[in-house]
């Protein structure tokens, strides 16, 4: 049986199976790393599992030739910067285990199991207290240097708009102008006690669709999928399509952007696409961990 | 011996050889599809290749499952749009033959005997007549639904800069705003003839930073390679880090972009990235060509 960790910046969601169909979950707070992590390791302790997968907040260490491969490395949160998470779960439960982001993690999941099913090149995007993304391309997760941080993306600023964005590090990026903080604070009360009709969504739109048009032209994916907070607004998917279509221009010639909008840019199928994309971590930490004959 | 094309919108430089160090080339001037290709079969004719690749002017139809694979798609250049380049040329020359595009093309040439040589995550940038750019991710190219289009980059309007921006579809993109054209429209005069000390490039320097920033948060490359003929101006690559670093705002903590900005934004270092990338796209050709015992 394999294990799964989504490791999220207010809950740990662990979960045993081997797949959508048999997953059975826990959920933890993130409190401090030895309490949480305790948690973690006795829900595990009560199921032989034989590897483990962890899709991280981060940012996190990714590269396996570094010192501090594995931990969290400068998140603002309390005791969790510098934190060993993958050494400290494999110490404990002395399985081989593998972690990559929470995005990445998504993106594995509904490759394999979701809304990007069988796909090659596909991206996830969350939106909510922050905004990340995970990339497949050419079926494999993108790390890179370090690995991709899609909240980071700038592109222009509305000139209607006066916010001037809240990203301590960028002012203005896409995280600064259209996180569900951002929003909050732009409009005075949470995206979801914003009306249908409020001003907010055509602007939030239409810098999601910006987002979104400048991951098309550097990574060309086959879909997008938008999950978090701020995407639970049903509305919001046809006015990011129609902004999209409109930023594009027609440029890029493809029967599934100038037809397939509806298909191209969807939500997220799973209900734990972080810890069903742990699982697939897990395989992959298994494989490596039977090809070395030890708990790599 | 491989054989490889660069075909590019004024001229088509061809090669055959096993490397940079063996490589012989000719050049023909692009006129008519049809001129221009007996010249190109002309000259292989003369060498027994047994493989070929093509590194091609775009945009094209790279996936293998659609009737115009390997054609030129939508180009405004006359009589090469819907141009079958690909088959053209097999169908003369009967060897296995594969296209990418051109700057897919020099970052796999820079990827096995260039700038980027060993990595498995890179791109390159060509900022000329136009913008486009090349990534290497996981060691493959990128190509996901069609393949990158980077020259059509979103990114902030510096709001000192009235230029409206020269892209037919788009205004203001990366293309619209950085490309040669977009200086000689903006200042009166070609980028070659403006001084070092010339306003224009402190603002090219941004720009071109802004689309690095947008690609290292979408892609997280290892190295940065520009080439094309704005990048001939020694004084613009120190610009170009100095507003990366800053742009960046310390955001992402790797030695190589804290510390290391010298290497990690570079130039190419082939005189032929592009025909040396299509050799390394015939090897490919070759290897599909000799496991289907076919010309494929």
């Amino acid at each position: 049986m394999l294990g799964g960790i989504e490791a999220g910046g207010t809950k740990f969601v662990c979960g045993v199976g081997s797949g959508p169909s048999d997953l059975e979950t826990a959920q933890f707070p993130t409190t401090s790393p030895g309490e949480t992590i305790d948690k973690v390791i006795g829900f595990f302790r009560r199921y032989s599992v034989s590897a483990l997968g962890i899709a991280s907040f981060g940012p996190v260490d990714l590269d396996p030739s570094s010192p501090s491969y594995g931990h969290i490395t400068s998140t603002p949160k309390p005791e969790w910067g510098g934190f060993d998470l993958l050494g400290e779960v494999k110490r404990a439960l002395r399985v081989p285990a593998r972690l990559d982001t929470d995005v990445n993690g998504a993106i594995l999941g509904e490759a394999r199991w979701g809304a990007a099913r069988g796909l090659q090149d596909a991206v996830y995007i969350t939106i909510g207290t922050g905004i990340g993304g995970g990339a497949l391309v050419g079926g494999r997760v993108v790390h890179g240097l370090v690995h991709p941080e899609m909240g980071h993306l700038r592109f222009p600023h509305d000139v209607r708009d006066s916010f001037p964005g809240i990203c301590p590090y960028h002012g203005d990026c896409f995280e600064g102008l259209a996180s569900g903080p951002a929003l909050e604070q732009r409009w005075g009360k949470p995206a979801r006690e914003l009306p249908a009709d409020h001003p907010a969504w055509p602007l939030e739109a239409r810098y999601i669709a910006l987002g979104l048009a400048n991951l098309a032209f550097a990574l060309s994916p086959r879909r997008f999928l938008l999950g978090g907070g701020v995407m639970q607004q049903p509305h919001l998917f046809a006015m990011i399509r129609e902004e999209f279509a409109r930023i594009l221009a027609g440029y890029v010639r493809h029967r599934d952007i100038l037809d397939g909008l509806d298909e191209y840019i969807q939500r997220p199928q799973l209900d734990y696409p972080g810890v069903l994309g742990a699982l697939v971590l897990a395989e992959h930490a298994a494989d490596i961990g039977s090809a070395q004959g030890s708990h790599a």
